[in-house]
């Protein structure tokens, strides 16, 4: 076993898209855990588009990272060493681990990985952050319900693939956003999607939208912001819902695109809404039964992007914001299977 | 008693502002009620924004008023003559009266006036449509709750002014946002507001919602859209809510608004939403028995703006969106008294 923790810090913070110079590499030795403290060795990383936030001054909701500390990130772990009652080696939690190969943490910081529902890739994916924020975001603030016209923006990503299955799996009538004919031929013919709308290749989103909606749009589930918030607003049916999840087009725009459909909210007894997975918790668990009990039963499914070695972190970021990720993109920093 | 029904007639669409051209009078025989009608005689004419998307084309919610026939409009009027069981001559109804002198109407059309709740003026403000408005726009869809800091926009208006009202009596900390000095100081001073916004004497409207609303704002109840609201939105707070009444700024502007702070919506939490009062219409009878608590109490206070007579309605729609009106707009067709 190496005696070494590789690291990545966050060197620099962006003013417009992230890129691997904003990131320096360090390794240090390991340090062995402390009293209540377990050591763990990073088998993967998620990369989500909030991190961009986090690297900035304003992280929003979060605290900033500080410059020259390891880049803080989610994952899945194996416990190499325990000194906490709860957790024993070989064992799979789930943790801020940050950008690192070997990280020592308080146990209290961990949470256990239950293979019994999903192995650690279902974990990362349909049961970890994306599933909860894909399922809180349908259910809870866009009320799907049976029947509904959903749209769902960033549809091939991470959050976007698990929204845009819940809604089918709810009874919805489901038409997806993405960029490329190959995104969008995996949305139609694996996803099953009803429609699918490729915003590379349509000159007027709004339009594109209204061919695939030809009834409105119940539900917009919004992963991106922008534009296409404003094109999908243009459709929005009697008692309308909005679910701003992300705003991936507008994080690293320098000028922010101004909305001109709100009046289309009004006349229709439209609701916008914004949110935070991490309000919603202590309600966690409520959501890892109900997406377990579907990945499990293969209604749920998932594609992931994965890069080999933690080299990749630091390009990563900015693979997000690019449209470069099929499915959610994750890194691989060690073999699961040892 | 005459035997002539005066009225107005709608000529022609506005295409930017309702102007007095846009309708022409005329009188005809008063018509005798059949089975099951009531012949009333006008008192008051309440004078409303959503009039002016009545006269378009496109009337939203509403059916569009034909081009050569009466105006729609709602009010208080007295019964003349009942071939309807329900109504004797003397009481006091509400009803969709349009702009005449002498409507006779089916009773299934009209609404006892409950003297013993308000006076006929109390109907057609606190107890009618606006005050209705501003019950449903407060409670359920700004959700306001003790110690919000709230913010209204046309706090002067027939709305507005019930609306920031039903805030202070929930125990909120409220802002008005008003055009003009006189208007601003009766917010301050009768309806003792916490502070108040002159618009118009404001070179940024964004700093000085910041100023008078230093914490940020839980709850803005937007009657004016536009700048207006895309300033509020820059101060809004954690789960912030902003229900959209009225988007006054809007409906004459020939381009559209464009707003850029829907981001913070999203790192706040936010919720966003439109509302038309009709679709609560089977709770009005619970708003009216609190308003009219509040009202006979003296905790809801009503400022009228009262034009006389009938051949006033054609040029107070204008008013309106040009901010010329100072509390509730109304048209005394007929002495009350009487």
């Amino acid at each position: 076993m190496t005696d070494v923790n590789h690291r990545i810090l966050l060197h620099a913070r962006p003013t417009w898209m992230p890129e691997p110079g904003h990131f320096n590499a360090d390794s240090e030795p390991i340090r062995p855990p402390g009293e209540g403290e377990v050591l763990l060795q990073t088998i993967y990383l998620s990369i989500d588009p909030a991190m961009r936030s986090w690297m900035s001054e304003d992280a929003g909701y979060h605290s900033t990272v500080p410059l020259g500390s390891v880049m803080r990130g989610g994952g899945i772990a194996r416990v190499l060493e325990s000194r906490a009652e709860d957790f024993a080696p070989g064992e799979l939690v789930q943790a801020r681990l940050g950008w690192q190969t070997h990280p020592t943490l308080p146990a209290k910081f961990l949470q256990r990985v239950d293979v019994a529902r999903g192995d650690a890739l279902a974990w990362i994916g349909p049961l970890g952050l994306s599933g909860v924020t894909a399922y809180f975001g349908m259910r809870e603030i866009g009320a799907v319900k049976p029947g509904d016209r959903v749209l769902v923006s960033g549809a091939a990503g991470g959050v976007g693939q698990i929204a845009a299955q819940i809604a089918r799996i709810e009874g919805c009538r489901v038409v997806g956003i993405a960029g490329g004919a190959e995104k969008c031929r995996w949305l139609a013919e694996d996803l099953r999607l009803d429609a699918v709308v490729d915003y590379k290749a349509e000159p007027d989103l709004t339009a594109a939208i209204g061919r695939t909606c030809p009834d409105g749009v119940d539900l917009y589930f919004d992963n991106v912001g922008g534009e296409t918030l404003d094109a999908a607003l243009a459709h929005l049916r009697m008692d309308g819902r909005v679910a701003l999840c992300g705003r991936i087009s507008q994080v690293t725009s320098n000028e922010p695109y101004r909305i001109g459909n709100l009046s289309r909210l009004s006349a229709r007894c439209g609701r916008m809404q914004g949110f935070q997975v991490f309000r919603y918790h202590d309600r966690y668990e409520e959501a890892r039964v109900w997406l377990a009990t579907q990945h499990r039963t293969g209604r749920l499914r998932q594609r992931l992007h994965i890069l080999d070695g933690l080299q990749h972190a630091p390009g990563a970021l900015g693979m997000l914001f690019r449209g470069e990720n099929f499915g959610k993109l994750i890194i691989q920093v060690s073999n699961p299977a040892m």
